[in-house]
């Protein structure tokens, strides 16, 4: 009478972090399970998947991994390329394909790509001696930027110079770091167009966001980017559909851009979910993580229209010093204040400036809905309220200044 | 430097259905996962959760389940009142607690207290003997509602009698079964209102939607009811609200109700996820899931309003005949027609009117969501297009019919 159902396809993810955790929850509703290689059982995903395979990304634990997967994909980009390789010709389906993947891998074969492509790229230059800092420098003016082409994240690998750092490059490149120097791009801000692509060569894209850093990571998200005109917005989905395409990119990819005076400028690439897109769980009629499997599953993409308005993300990071107050008091606080704030906690430890969780907020009204959206991340990080509200009053600081 | 994060509560549930699969999904969100008491390893929630015990609702399974939790809870109502009442005797946050559960497991103790407090239910009366249900027709009038008192669901325990059938009657009480018979009820439609109550007291109700059955299982959830006045469905609120209030319910109420030309009746109560909230994953700012968990925990409750003027669920039903199409191809071909139907299935074995999955669509044309939504689900159980569209074409029939 009853028929098995072992016909659904299991995608294997290298990396148990948060985009991990988050895409296994989207897999739940396609009648699958996401299986994760993660290092630790108290990784975000291992915490919430049974499918885990122990490992870190060796060849013999991606081997481990992919047996029996539909596809291999990524939580993170930090793979050796001749593993990949080696899988894919093992038969496995790595999407990424490693050919697509080194360029959100390596900052230098990024760059030269995307400038043969004619897009818009600020000036840059492989640094391999000290001296070329300088020499880039006199060319395009102080400040550089100098950026190590792999393994930076989160605003590390990067250094703002302001005048030559021999030393500083001499030991980068003594260390083995591989070396890029770019010109410092004067912008208004930063946008992420963020969009998937399917073996087959459908693509879909979601509304541009705009994307506020502080110290070299993200803390909001605003979608749509406030005050984009269409043309804009339509540039920077062109750009990243265009890059989609001609990379060859299955899954989701992320183009990170400036916003300048002379027009949209490419920051960084991500293959894989991204922070940026963290707003379309709730915001979007198909969010990143099921849009991320749909694509790599070789499955028809999902509506991307958003579902409200205005929506805000902002990320909830360890705080200087970890509240006493625990994670559960804070939600209780939190919900009792806010019953609309959407909450994503990751399962990790807390530390300063680690990405343990965010909130999202949907509404019509940006002012309001951001606001919102800050005070719940920073509530849950500190256990403060950033405009005096106590709970004892229900009003804005009155209580304990009063 | 870093602070474990082991300050998140566990909630234990009994059972590992697909409620309990859609709550690990929800549990995740807020940094916690799912403990579920499962019989196998292959039902839809030790599917995708790692924290199993595996075992029925014995008392020694119920305690190995309760082992470290912040709150147990349920995914269905078969377990035995003396293991719910040891397990409070233990010191177990069991909710909702054995005394209002009673209400959801058994129907005749449910009528009572309902007459009591003034409720519109049906009229009813037990049955502890063959003759007693002729009895109650020739009081109210042919047909009558035969019911089981305990155990039944999905349309089983429920037989509609036309006239006396006491070789039926007497078989059932033979078997020990618990009976109860009610009047006919006549009615427009089913209306279902689901509300959440937290232990401190506080409760929210999702608005009230219309269910529509077939063969005594529910296949289409309409949200919200259409065409319902707002005088109604405040009445249905009120009347889901003082259920929950007076028989101290925590966790989530749905109150199946009858829709009559005398005014609301109501059928059936539920104290967990209902099918009838399965709209609520993508239809409301909360969940039926995400709410249940902040019920159990005495977390505030979430915001209830719809995302979307019209919203519908349809259930996934295994056909009479497994399609040869496998459900991995089914699901290329839905998201192929329809990118903006949303697909929850849950990793069951198909076999005919089981219950595998669901579908939901929003959008403000009730009629053009409705039929998206039956055609979506009514595809994904058969491989069918109940419409003749063929994917050869992209128009309805034309290119077999041609």
């Amino acid at each position: 009478m009853e028929t098995p159902s072992r016909d659904f396809p299991v995608v294997g993810m290298v990396g148990g972090g948060q985009l991990a955790r988050m895409t296994h929850q989207a897999a739940i509703g396609l009648g699958q399970s996401l299986r994760v290689l993660a290092v630790s059982p108290d990784e975000p995903a291992p915490l919430v998947t049974p499918d885990v395979v122990a490992g870190g990304p060796d060849l013999a634990s991606l081997r481990a991994l992919a047996v029996g997967c539909d596809a291999v994909t990524f939580d993170h980009e930090g793979v050796p390329q001749e593993h990949l390789r080696a899988l894919v010709a093992d038969g496995v389906a790595v999407r990424p394909h490693p050919d697509a993947l080194l360029h959100a891998q390596d900052k230098l074969v990024m760059r030269r790509r995307l400038a043969e492509m004619g897009l818009p790229v600020p000036a840059f230059a492989e640094i391999t001696a000290p001296d070329q800092v300088a020499d880039f420098a006199a060319e395009h003016g102080w400040p550089v930027v100098l950026k190590a082409a792999r393994g930076g994240y989160d605003g590390r690998g990067v250094w703002f110079l302001r005048a030559a750092d021999p030393e500083l490059v001499r030991e980068l490149l003594d260390a083995g770091t591989p070396l890029l120097v770019e010109e410092a791009v004067e912008m208004f801000r930063e946008l992420a167009a963020q969009v998937a692509r399917s073996p087959f060569g459908q693509a879909a894209a979601w509304p541009v966001v705009e994307t506020v850093q502080e110290e070299g990571q993200c803390v909001e998200v605003l979608a749509p980017a406030p005050g984009l005109s269409e043309e804009r917005a339509l540039e920077a989905q062109g750009i990243a559909l265009r890059i989609a395409h001609e990379l060859d990119v299955t899954g989701l990819l992320a183009v990170e851009l400036f916003e300048t005076a002379g027009g949209l400028v490419i920051n960084e690439l991500a293959m894989r979910p991204h922070n940026s897109g963290h707003w379309t769980i709730e915001g979007a009629r198909t969010s990143q993580f099921e849009q991320h499997l749909r694509a790599v599953l070789d499955y028809p993409l999902g509506t991307t229209t958003m579902t409200a308005p205005v929506v805000v993300m902002a990320n909830v990071l360890g705080a200087e010093k970890t509240p006493e107050m625990t994670v559960d008091e804070r939600i209780h606080h939190l919900f009792a204040r806010f019953p609309q704030v959407k909450v994503h906690l990751y399962g990790k430890g807390e530390r300063p400036l680690r990405k343990v969780g965010h909130v999202t907020v949907l509404g019509s009204d940006l002012g309001e809905v951001r606001r919102t959206a800050v005070l719940a991340a920073h509530w849950l990080s500190t256990a403060e309220w950033e405009d005096g509200w106590s709970v004892h009053t229900g009003t804005q600081g009155l209580g304990d200044r009063a």
